[in-house]
């Protein structure tokens, strides 16, 4: 029998989490909650039922483990705490400084209904916190470096969009290659925001729109480019569409430390990935932590959980058994 | 109070844990079991005491987690499943195939006697089992790829001594990097022994022996060599000992593997190590998991387990507030 898979959302993120159910055959998608008219909306799993997300708690025993894909500013702090009242859930909260109050809300609704919820799911929060997890266990006293890119981020392209006389545009977090051998090196070095990523921009203008402008807009904006080397390029609509529709990421994680007596050997561990697409991949990591979801489910645990909390295990469909076998 | 770790085997591995333990302020070593003479034994710890392996049993009080640092071949099979009786142990079992008979041995007498024993902890097995096994369950139908290297393999340097004419020798792994920048780009190749990795050795001739059959003799031994590019270098022990004394090694584990729902988009996960110190860094990690293993033998845990089975929170000394608000 398999872990039936509830999908709230249908955007990117949703039609990653039906792509990666599809490569696990132990799981089915058997419906999708939409805040659109359901008539509108068509899964690519053709068995997939599509209900409205306010009658989703009706549907609670057609779904084993709920997968929200909501964002994380306005629709995961309400509907986390919610969901999880009738359904074991997975969500990829990426808030970091509002991890830990998430974590309480979750908590006590799970706690107090007898459900699994694991929260901040993906890889950064996620695969990424795990690593660093893992290697300051291991290396206690060293150096944590964490590089995002290259990759798109939407936060930066929607910002560069808000822009007067912007039709559209993308925007790429880029390593920066010397801090990155600097750090692989074991040097420890002290990074500046600067000297860790530069930021390039594609942009499509409205006709007649001042560039000269828009370009200074962008390099000067608080928090997203003010503290950056950012590049701008302006291309035609045809040309975003033609080399940018992609959405890649990725990036590094590194822990550099020292062990011996008197910390006489040096260690790098370094994570990395590198995606096509970035909703895709988080989608897959979270297919995993569903399977997880639904194995502490059936033990009768409760409550809220994170990556740490989960033993590796718990992801796989093999059994501890065939796990031992053929990857220990 | 702190941890009491105890050693059995006071060699490279058992020092790494006495080095490891100091730079983790929760543990304290308090016991060095010996097969030699105790009074010959100093461990750098000045608070430890030193007994004979075999009253270990006697002192079962004085250890929260005792340390297997014996070797793999006849010591580890014999040690762990007898230890385990008395003590929650971790060792470094690293023969991959005789995994699961081990881990039966051990689960048995761990389970009839409330103990917890954790085995085949270090990088491989270990870190790199675990991320081998993450990016399985993450990337199901990709491709597994993992590379040993720079760095000295024991068991090939201890082969080449035991050929009549040489006096000392040192043996590097080496990955080939066009192999692994294949791998990285996501190509999937089909790569044989040879294409993966050379050999290169370093190796003091008696006086007067026969460099020319030294050099056929190893290029040709069977399982150690022969599938291999192996070079090999002639040099003085003065040499030996000033380019060569340290025990670096290190790999890479890669998993390729496509998402979308005709398998259009690639990812590329990847962990590496790069280690000044084989057997400390070992040591580092069978400390953080020697703490795993006292929590969960404090929760009233039993049995054998793997990487695969421990939380990763259960390695750190942050707690789960801590660890979220921090590493999340």
């Amino acid at each position: 029998m398999s872990i039936r898979i509830g999908i709230m959302g249908y955007g990117n993120l949703g039609r990653g989490v039906e792509c990666a159910v599809k490569h696990n055959p132990d799981m089915e998608v058997t419906a999708v909650f939409t805040r659109r008219d359901p008539q509108s909306l068509h899964p690519l799993t053709s068995t997939a039922a599509v209900y409205p997300a306010a009658e989703a708690a009706q549907h609670k025993d057609e779904v084993d483990v709920l997968i929200l894909c909501g964002g994380s500013a306005t629709d995961l702090p309400e509907q986390t705490p919610e969901y999880v009242k009738y359904f074991n859930v997975v969500d990829s909260f990426d808030t970091h400084k509002r991890i830990p109050e998430h974590f309480a809300n979750v908590n006590k609704a799970a706690e107090e209904t007898s459900h699994i919820g694991i929260i901040s799911v993906g890889w950064d929060p996620g695969m990424f916190s795990l690593n660093r997890m893992y290697a300051n266990a291991i290396l206690p006293g060293g150096h944590d470096y964490t590089f995002w890119g290259k990759g798109v981020s939407q936060g930066h392209s929607d910002a560069i969009r808000r822009i007067d006389g912007v039709k559209d545009a993308k925007q790429y977090t880029i390593p920066v290659p010397e801090a990155l051998e600097a750090v692989r090196s074991g040097k420890n070095p002290d990074l500046t925001t600067r000297e860790k990523h530069t930021r390039e921009c594609f942009v499509v203008c409205e006709e007649g729109a001042d560039q000269a402008r828009i370009e200074q807009e962008i390099k000067t904006m608080k928090n997203y480019f003010d503290e950056y080397d950012t590049t701008v390029h302006f291309i035609s609509q045809e040309e975003l569409d033609r080399d940018h529709s992609g959405i890649p990421h990725g990036g590094f994680v590194i822990r550099t430390g020292s062990t011996g007596w008197e910390d006489e050997n040096s260690h790098v561990i370094e994570y990395s990935l590198k995606l096509d697409s970035n909703p895709e991949f988080t989608s897959s990591v979270i297919c995993a932590y569903a399977r997880a979801a639904w194995k502490m489910a059936q033990e009768g645990q409760k409550g809220c959980r994170t990556v740490f909390d989960v033993p590796p295990a718990y992801l796989s469909a093999l059994s501890g058994e065939e796990l031992r076998r053929t990857l220990l």
